[in-house]
């Protein structure tokens, strides 16, 4: 399972709607014999990709799933006749399917003779690799991870303006390398006129990643500034006239966005605070004080401290000189 | 030394102007005949404590200490020549000396035949029990730690002034403890106004601990107001009516305080923060935002991002639900 996670969190960032799920085959003596994860849409799930790997040899053997098989005919065909097709003995899966219209390919391989056992690994998966299409799954809308990047006071930038660089070249090379993982990337017209980012995943070397580039989101009323370099041909940027997270995240899950990184600045981050819109948290807290200089969340609409928006803290660790802290919205927790 | 170690601890907070020191004694056999520690000032240093156990059954023995015994005479007669007077052949110390009038026991203790080992769990002891009074013997002003408790979003109370409680109760319960372990609590007249501390050490069922409390330190020209919990007699207080850190240490200096625990608030905090008057930072994080409401920090000096006041994380880890962040100024990690 752990290799089907490994599979799994790879092709995190490319398979949006669809999750990233990661299958292992073996076959019955127990050996590797294919291994795939979900293509982009409309393309193969990754339990068709591992079986075409495995071909014969999957006969009598095992799928490792990170997630129950579907059982439904969407753009593929259902993974569980694939599965029961090649000979598959035995299915073990982590997660099992909360969509209503695919849940069931337990079911249709148990009947068809086929043993099954769920639930291995499971917690890590949903916190994982699956945890923002799970969201999605259940409540309709893209998964917000809100990233910041402050002083341990709580600054995201100084009186004058200036943020860069706030957190260390480990925690932007993480913060790089997080954009590839995910569908979009959020932040307010006041960040782009401030810092005029790029928005797009770069390596160490400043040169953009291959492969696919999240899409850019900037949001609020005002126009962007002719040549900001969000409207560089490096990714596709969309330019969203509102103020309502809600409004926002429909738009985006109307363009099959389910895992959204929300890079500030506070007033738009403050705005998803206060809307219980902020999913999970992942700070990098550089070991220095300003004094001065914005907070990293504003106008949240909290006004007394009994009614702060709670969180729990899923991890802490260190990022180079800084230190790291994820955590999840208290309803979130499991 | 692990025991000296534990021994120092338990003295933090009632020895100054003297070091915590921490002493085991082991007879010729290696088996520990006595242990002891620091008494408070003008009573009997750490080894005397020791060898009153231990007896003649120092003789021949080895004195494992946290800091390099003494050598001079002052309210109490050299421990060097206690050690010698009771037959050690032995001496194990951590931390060297750094004071120049008590410096020599080591050299004075070799002189007269005894094998003498230095640098043991220096660092431990160093970045422990002896931290404050390292910087003390080094910097002639008292070592300020900077405790705080604030937000994820770095703020230490809600914007209707609200701040109990931020942090968790168990982070409230360490606090306590360590104040315990100190020998003065800072505070501006600010946080007096807004929040009328008691800024005792109390155990988690709110009564005091027992023994001595630590000097309350109130901070700011305008006047306690009358009825204010500083100055019932649980506690000594002293208010000094200054703005300048430097005049605080002194002025504490001066009252034989080596360890300060400064709680704020955001102005005063700004102003030691500012002067480089702030040592070490402990930091209670509260998985919480609040968005608005007074920073952990104000008026530090600092416009512009390069100027930042630097640190270094020392220690990350979880006091209950809570982040305990703590770091030193990136001039005092060794
Ligand atoms: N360190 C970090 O992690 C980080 C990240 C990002 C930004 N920053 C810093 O943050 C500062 C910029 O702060 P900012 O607050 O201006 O940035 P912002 O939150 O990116 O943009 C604020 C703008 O977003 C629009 N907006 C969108 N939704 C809104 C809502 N619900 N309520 C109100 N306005 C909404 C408004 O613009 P319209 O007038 O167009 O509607 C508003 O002026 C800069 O100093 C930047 O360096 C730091
Ligand atoms: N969560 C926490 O850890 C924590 C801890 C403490 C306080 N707080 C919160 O902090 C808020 C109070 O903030 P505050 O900033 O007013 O508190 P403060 O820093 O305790 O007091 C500020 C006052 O200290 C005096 N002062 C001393 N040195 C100064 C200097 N160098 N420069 C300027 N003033 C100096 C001034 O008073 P004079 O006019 O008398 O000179 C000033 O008004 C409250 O909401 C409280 O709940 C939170």
């Amino acid at each position: 399972m752990a290799r089907a996670i490994a599979a799994s969190e790879r092709a995190r960032g490319t398979t949006s709607p669809n999750p990233p799920v990661g299958c292992v085959l073996l076959d019955a003596g127990g050996a590797v014999v294919g291994e795939g994860a979900t293509r982009p849409p409309g393309r193969a799930h990754a339990e068709v990709v591992a079986l075409a790997q495995a071909g014969e040899r999957a006969r009598g053997g095992t799928a490792v799933v990170t997630l129950e098989p579907c059982a439904h005919q969407g753009r593929t065909p259902p993974c569980a006749n694939a599965l029961l097709d090649a000979g598959v003995a035995r299915v073990v899966h982590a997660v099992a399917d909360p969509n209503p219209r695919a849940a069931g390919g337990a079911g249709v391989l148990r009947a068809a003779g086929v043993e099954v056992v769920g639930g291995v690994l499971a917690r890590e998966v949903a916190r994982g690799p699956l945890r923002a299409w799970l969201h999605f799954a259940r409540t309709g809308r893209p998964h917000v991870t809100w990233k910041y990047a402050a002083t341990l006071d709580g600054r995201v930038a100084a009186a004058d303006g200036t943020s860069r660089w706030i957190s260390s070249p480990e925690s932007r090379a993480e913060v790089h390398e997080l954009r590839t993982r995910v569908d979009a990337i959020v932040v307010g017209t006041g960040t782009v006129r401030t810092d005029d980012p790029r928005l797009t995943a770069r390596g160490p070397d400043g040169v953009q990643y291959g492969g696919r580039q999240p899409l850019r989101v900037v949001v609020g009323t005002s126009d962007l500034p002719p040549g900001a370099r969000v409207l560089d041909d490096e990714a596709e940027t969309v330019h969203l006239r509102t103020h309502d997270p809600d409004v926002v995240l429909a738009e985006l899950a109307a363009r099959g966005v389910v895992d959204v990184l929300l890079e500030g600045g506070p007033t738009l981050a403050g705005a998803f605070a206060g809307a219980g819109r902020v999913d999970r948290v992942l700070a990098y807290l550089a070991p220095k004080f300003l004094g001065d200089g914005p907070p990293a969340l504003r106008d949240a609409g909290v006004s007394t401290v009994t009614d702060a928006v709670g969180l729990v803290v899923e991890q802490v660790s260190m990022c180079g000189p800084d230190v790291r802290v994820s955590a999840v919205a208290s309803g979130a927790a499991r």
